[in-house]
């Protein structure tokens, strides 16, 4: 490992120069008129993934955008790590907010702006680094590898998840590994163990066949915005516990355990209020804000309309109402079943006069790898390694929906290392990473493949 | 009475030609390209006006469309009516829905087809051909008539107001007459001796200073559309009651006579809830639904808005919400007063970690004459001569504006007795007025300038 440390070292400035090209290629994919862009940032990728010594490299078209596969399977009877990431990147608009250029790779001071920097691209890069310092120091790697890197995470397309469906055993590795998450805070490495899942429906409620005027209708029959306000404000009691019959019966609760760890890490309840700029932070009685965030299922409203809504009053009975809700999950709520229950609940709280739809916008499974898992403890001390300071073990509020693919599909535990910042703009202006980040994320990817190897022999 | 009754009668077809002259006038207010017609139709009203012998007639400019004024003041020591109409229109707009040129009118069947037939122009109409019919077989009224027909009733312009507000003497008069109602149904002639009011607020709540990703602080802070849906559900109780508190304190209760009266109506709820296409008519515990429109007061979402309402989903908890709540109000309920009431409740009712703001939309008095004023059993008598048939006397839901203008700057009664019908597409494709009613409207108005001068000396 020295020598491979030494060469990360070293080069440095060319890791960052090839980044930069990665970077200036913009792969948008959700615009049509990149889509040239998208395949030659593929076609770039794979010619790199060739160059570092990975075999069987091709950019697979879908679809859609290409899918970038490679391995090295030269260590018979070792791990097999499936590594993931996305090549592709959001759109840079609104470009005037952009201090520079989004597709014109800047350092100003630590930080490496250009749009797909953090997301996903550089995290990308520093395991290409880090297979690459490997593979020339020691013309082998501690253990096998596959890489699977798509060109549709930010526009969800459907083709990864049936690549994945149908190419199971082409696939068959020993755990997930995917650097698209960020650190808990600057020089704060970081595990992911827990995502949360979610289910997310629209609700519709339909009162007269057309609107009417409040005058001469108003208190005759029933309004589908306050029955709407009805049905909303009894899915929450005044603990902010979620009223649906039998929602919490699968919650894993959390362990003494995990909540010293979440209460041990640096955050500033405080400061976090002021961010938000609010007056105060609210949620379900009886648990921190980081608890309630990452291992507490939640409700929101995402949005509501009906009726008039333009400037000035327009005295009408709506006929219609329609709300976006959705739950965020924890482990072991199912979302399709809470999808199920939560229509089940809503009909009952409809009011007479008053007819309810549905529309499902999909569900993700929650995630959680036991802190204590061997791969989670492997990564704990690359990271420990690479940054010379003990990770933290968190979980986040949020869902990534490859998780979910790779669980449901090949059935295997998941390490997220993620060496972003919550800071990093990653879908805004201004994107930007670390780059004493990017190296330390290097070292850090190098020792990962290193203690899979001795972890299997210790 | 007699020749009067005679010369109406031998006069519909002149009355009708008239009537169609003045509809063919495109007098649309609010469209500024109209903004000649409008003017053109001023002049033409006016000068039938001067025709017919009323004096001191004047198309008064203002800065916006003119108000026509005349009078005949010939009959000393008897009433003065002032008698208010409007000359202008609403928009024909969408022209494919209609039968036939809006602005061509045509009689199918009993009907004349043309917007404004019923709102105004038809009601004006039949007022100037009962003064012509009185001037021209007796050369005098029976009583003072001064006439005050605007031109910017549909787009409610303030220059109404602010005339009737610096012409007080001017304007003195006994009472308010208005044709600018319907009848509760064909051959049921109709007095309105009751309005609602109105409170028009925007209720605006804010949380974070931004919208939020739900997974990465969904349950940490406060969702201000779930606060907005809980603050409304809490306006009302489970027996669509206001729970505003000193909210029903000057209602006005229903009399045990208004209610028998309004059970004798024939106002069929099934029909009625059929039409509306609903599966249950719903409402305030205890009351019929006529009541409820007529007497009760209510509280309706007029419109809300708040976060990703766009096709499918976005995991957000939106910053900002905002709905129109309106409130009809009846006597003797004070709607400046009702809207602080309202927002001081709506405070008390926001919950930590969401700030509340409000705009005023405009508040308007509810109205009421008693049944038993001699002004309005006069106009009963006058519609019973008029129809064949004793009228029924019933309250509206909505509100007409010019109502509270003219109560709280003149102080007058003012007697509503409409023509129109339920049916009659005002404000919408196909307006029509019916015939039928338009001739007994002539003779009910001529007959009630007569029961005025009669009633004095009963």
């Amino acid at each position: 490992m020295n020598r491979v440390l030494s060469a990360i070292d070293k080069g440095r400035d060319a890791a960052l120069d090839g980044l930069r090209e990665f970077l200036r290629i913009p792969s948008v994919s959700t615009h049509a008129h990149h889509k040239q862009d998208v395949q030659n940032c593929a076609e770039f990728l794979a010619e790199e993934m060739r160059r570092i010594g990975l075999h069987e490299v091709e950019s697979i078209p879908t679809a859609g955008h290409p899918i970038v596969y490679g391995e090295w399977m030269g260590a018979p009877g070792q791990r097999t790590v499936l590594f993931y990431g996305h090549y592709d990147v959001q759109p840079a608009e609104p470009f005037e907010l952009w201090e520079t250029d989004p597709f014109d790779p800047t350092v100003r001071g630590d930080d490496l702006f250009a749009r797909g920097s953090t997301d996903d691209k550089g995290q990308v890069w520093l395991h290409l680094k880090a297979l690459e310092a490997h593979l020339t120091q020691t013309g082998r790697l501690p253990v096998n590898v596959k890489w699977l890197i798509e060109g549709e995470e930010e526009v969800t397309g459907p083709n990864l998840d049936a690549y994945v469906e149908s190419h199971q055993e082409k696939l068959a590795a020993d755990l997930i590994l995917i650097s698209d998450t960020t650190m808990f805070d600057y020089d704060v490495p970081s595990i992911t163990y827990g995502l949360r899942g979610i289910s997310y429906m629209e609700v519709l409620t339909q009162g007269s066949n057309e609107d009417l005027h409040s005058g001469g209708y108003g208190g005759s029959v029933a309004n589908p915005i306050n029955a709407m306000a009805s049905i909303i404000a009894q899915l929450l009691d005044d603990k902010g516990r979620i009223t649906i019959p039998g929602f919490y019966d699968d919650v894993v609760p959390l362990t003494d355990d995990e909540r010293a760890a979440f209460a041990a890490l640096p955050f500033d309840e405080e400061a976090y209020r002021k961010r938000l700029g609010v007056d105060a932070l609210t949620g379900e009685t009886g648990y921190t804000s980081l608890e309630r965030i990452w291992a507490r299922p939640t409700l929101d409203v995402n949005g509501i309309l009906g009726g008039f809504t333009g400037e000035g009053s327009k005295t009408i009975i709506p006929s219609k109402g329609m709300a976006k809700v959705s739950m965020r999950l924890v482990p072991e709520q199912d979302p399709v079943q809470i999808a199920e229950m939560f229509e089940n609940h809503v009909r009952k709280l409809t009011p007479p006069g008053v007819t309810i739809d549905f529309i499902r916008h999909g569900t993700g499974k929650p995630f959680l790898t036991p802190k204590d898992h061997p791969f989670i403890q492997a990564a704990g001390r690359a990271l420990e390694k690479g940054f010379g300071r003990a990770p933290v073990y968190n979980r986040e509020g949020g869902s990534i929906p490859v998780v979910a693919t790779f669980q449901e599909t090949l059935g295997l535990p998941t390490v997220l290392m993620g060496f972003g910042l919550p800071d990093c703009n990653a879908h805004a202006p201004n994107e930007k990473f670390n780059l004493k980040n990017f190296y330390r994320g290097i070292a850090s990817a190098a020792w990962f493949y290193q203690e899979l190897y001795t972890d299997k022999y210790v």
